[in-house]
Order: structure tokens, then C-alpha cells, then sequence
């Protein structure tokens, strides 16, 4: 396929998490990209065929290359535009730990999927397992910082940032996890989080995709996945 | 602990395919090193001090600060000691196939366990998944590279460097996978990387191991794990 030099497109959906992150890099790096919407109940051809391995979004091509997979898209992002907003420090220290909390994120995003799609009997088991590994997540990988890198957004506040859908998921299962009693520290970030302006103009509207979300959990439940 | 600067120390065992490319990286960076060894059925608690959230080997310390996960180690290693044996690729797309692949490999890791882990029953499914695995990192990741990063060794190389204790495997299991006939390429790929001087001198004495190797294959088997 032909494309002009520099031409960067995201084939993805609204409402994934793991587009999100690719969405918020891009608009903090102020990059400018088409974004091409996925059914993902019919996949593109061209999906298809750009991620034949994995057939998932998201997808970034640029100049008719496919980076697939959230985290290496995240790393390419920030090696083909460094400047002027570095999403990762420079020490190798704090860019492993930096790693490390990404990838320690999406080893333990089953159990969010898993609060998705508790039973009733399971609800108070799944709702603590998301409570456990949200607790470390705050102790030990936010600590006393503003943001996960410190004062500025990094990679890993992007990897987090689907904790901002966590409140219609809350709703639909019918639990509260993130709070200000359990979790302050973790609640006060997502509070500034939001704020952030290429944040704030970019949050998936989950209001609007509420019944979606319902319908989505009765299915989980109902199959017992 | 107080700890001299520079002091670089491993955690690991002799048999564990992820700590052998975190050895092979340091040897082939030249980094000199000490190496710990664990005992997993009864971990130090040096391990558990350095790695309390997954307390799992490979653990690098670096002047007292840990370094886990071996993906993670492996970035730090190449960012830490660039020169003058680079294992990742300059250009930015390149080094995003390069963790793609990275990430793929330890995503299908578990297709080779159940292979190890497989039933009388299980065998002919178990081998045929593995193959299948092995045919796409043959023709999409090695293509006609003498290595994965073209003519020398790369992260991608030391990631997939497990394949040379395959064989051990398949004599236990008693079904061979990788063999000149069915991945011809990745089967010469296997000899190459073994002939590399820094590889040869540090693989893992799995014959020796073989006694331990059994008596590991018929535990998962009983326990159907």
C-alpha cells in the first residue's frame, strides 16, 4: 500500500483502554493522526491484515508500517518523537521502573476483567482481589508522587488512566473500589489525572456507553467469562 | 544495604530459561557480575527483600537497587552499557519488531509448558500447538535472517535462546518439534546461535539435568498441570 512518508493512522476502538493510552501519547506528543473505528465483531481487512498475528487493536501504521501491541506502540511513540514531551525519564533506573509498573498493569488487568464480570457470589471476592492489587499499585508504584514518574505525566500514568472508566464499571457491577476511604492516594491522582488538559479533552465518554457496559456485563456473567 | 557503586549481582537458577538470557546479556556486554543462587522451593530472603511483588527470579541488583522481570532487566542491561555490543536495533520500528517479538515469545511461553506438561493423550495436540507457535517466529520473526536482528545477536536472539534446551524437553516428552524437516530455518538458526562464542561458553548443562528434567515432567503430568 502506498502512503505518504509520514502519514500515521490508529485503527482502534472508543471505548479500549489499550487505544486510550495510544490516543493520550499521541495528542500529548502532538502528532497528528487519522483515527480509523473498529467493529470489533468485523474486524477491518485492513486490520486484519496490519495485526495478523494477534488481530486486535490497537494498530498504529506510520508511513505503511504496523506497530501493534499497546506497550510497544507506547515505546515507539516515544522513540520516534522524543521531544518536546518525553514520556519517559532518562535514568535506566527509573525507565526499568517505569517498565516494570506497565507491564505489572497489564499482567493484572484480568482481574479488572474479572470485577467486570463477577457473579453475585463472586462480587465481594473480586471486588477485593482489584482492591489488593490497586493498593500496591498506590503504595508501591505511585508512592508519595503527584504522578507515577513524579511531577509530570509519564508512560505509566497513560497505562493507568483507564482507572477513569473505573467508576461506570463500579456502577454496572454495582461496588465501589476506588475511593477516597480505601485508596487516597490512588483517587487524589485520578483527580489530577483528569485535569491534565490532553487528558481531560480526551476521556472516552462512558456515560454515553453505560447500556453498552451493561449489556457487556450481563453477557461476561452469563457465560461465565 | 550498603553496596560498593557499581555492584552487579544475579539472582537466579542454573535451569531457568529467563535468567539464562539475563547471563547472556551481561557476558555478551562484557559487565562482570556475581551470581546468586536460588533455591526455589526455598527462596532467600534476599529474593524476597528484592522482589516482594512477584518474588520470582532473574532479580539484577545494580548498587543495591533491584531490577525484576527479565524483559525489563534485559532494557536496562542495553540502556545501562550501550557499547560496545549493542543488542537492540537504533532505529525506532525496528525496535519495536524487536519487542514485539520479545513479547510474543513469553505470551506463547505457555504453550511450551503445556508441552512439558502434557498427557499421554495430550501429546499429539500439545507438539502440534508448539509447531505452530515455532512456524510463525520461524517465518515471521527470523524470516531469512542469520539472527533475528539480521547478522548478529540481538535481545530477540537471547530471548528465544530457550530453544536450545528444547531438545531436553522433547526427549523427556518423547515427541521432537524442532527438527530440520519441519523448521528447517529456525532449526539452522539454533545451531548458529549456539556456535556464538559467549552462547556456547554459557549454556545451562541440561544433560546433566535430564534425572531432574523427568522427574519435574511426571509431577506436572500427575498433578495435570
Amino acid at each position: 500500500m502506498e502512503e505518504a512518508p509520514n502519514k500515521l493512522r490508529l485503527y482502534g476502538t472508543e471505548a479500549s483502554p489499550f487505544v486510550r493510552r495510544v490516543i493520550w501519547a499521541l495528542k500529548l506528543k502532538g502528532v497528528d493522526y487519522d483515527f480509523v473505528q473498529e467493529d470489533l465483531s468485523n474486524k477491518s481487512p485492513a486490520l486484519l491484515h496490519y495485526n495478523p498475528i494477534h488481530q486486535k487493536v490497537p494498530v498504529l501504521v506510520h508511513a505503511g508500517k504496523p506497530i501493534t501491541e499497546s506497550a510497544v506502540i507506547l515505546e515507539y511513540i516515544e522513540e520516534a518523537w522524543p521531544d518536546p514531551t518525553p514520556l519517559l525519564p532518562k535514568d535506566p533506573y527509573e525507565r526499568a521502573m517505569a517498565r516494570f509498573w506497565i507491564a505489572y498493569g497489564d499482567q493484572k488487568h484480568h482481574v479488572f476483567h474479572s470485577f467486570l464480570a463477577c457473579s453475585e457470589e463472586g462480587k465481594e471476592k473480586a471486588a477485593k482481589d482489584l482492591l489488593e492489587i490497586l493498593k500496591i499499585v498506590q503504595d508501591e508504584a505511585l508512592g508519595d508522587h503527584k504522578f507515577f514518574g513524579g511531577d509530570t505525566l509519564s508512560l505509566v500514568d497513560l497505562c493507568y488512566g483507564w482507572l477513569t472508566s473505573l467508576k461506570y464499571v463500579e456502577r454496572v457491577v454495582g461496588v465501589q473500589v476506588l475511593e477516597p476511604m480505601t485508596l487516597p492516594r490512588l483517587h487524589r491522582w485520578m483527580q489530577d489525572f483528569k485535569e491534565e488538559r490532553v487528558i481531560k479533552e480526551n476521556l472516552p465518554d462512558l456515560e454515553a456507553k453505560l447500556p453498552e457496559l451493561e449489556i457487556l456485563r450481563n453477557h461476561l456473567v452469563s457465560t461465565n467469562n
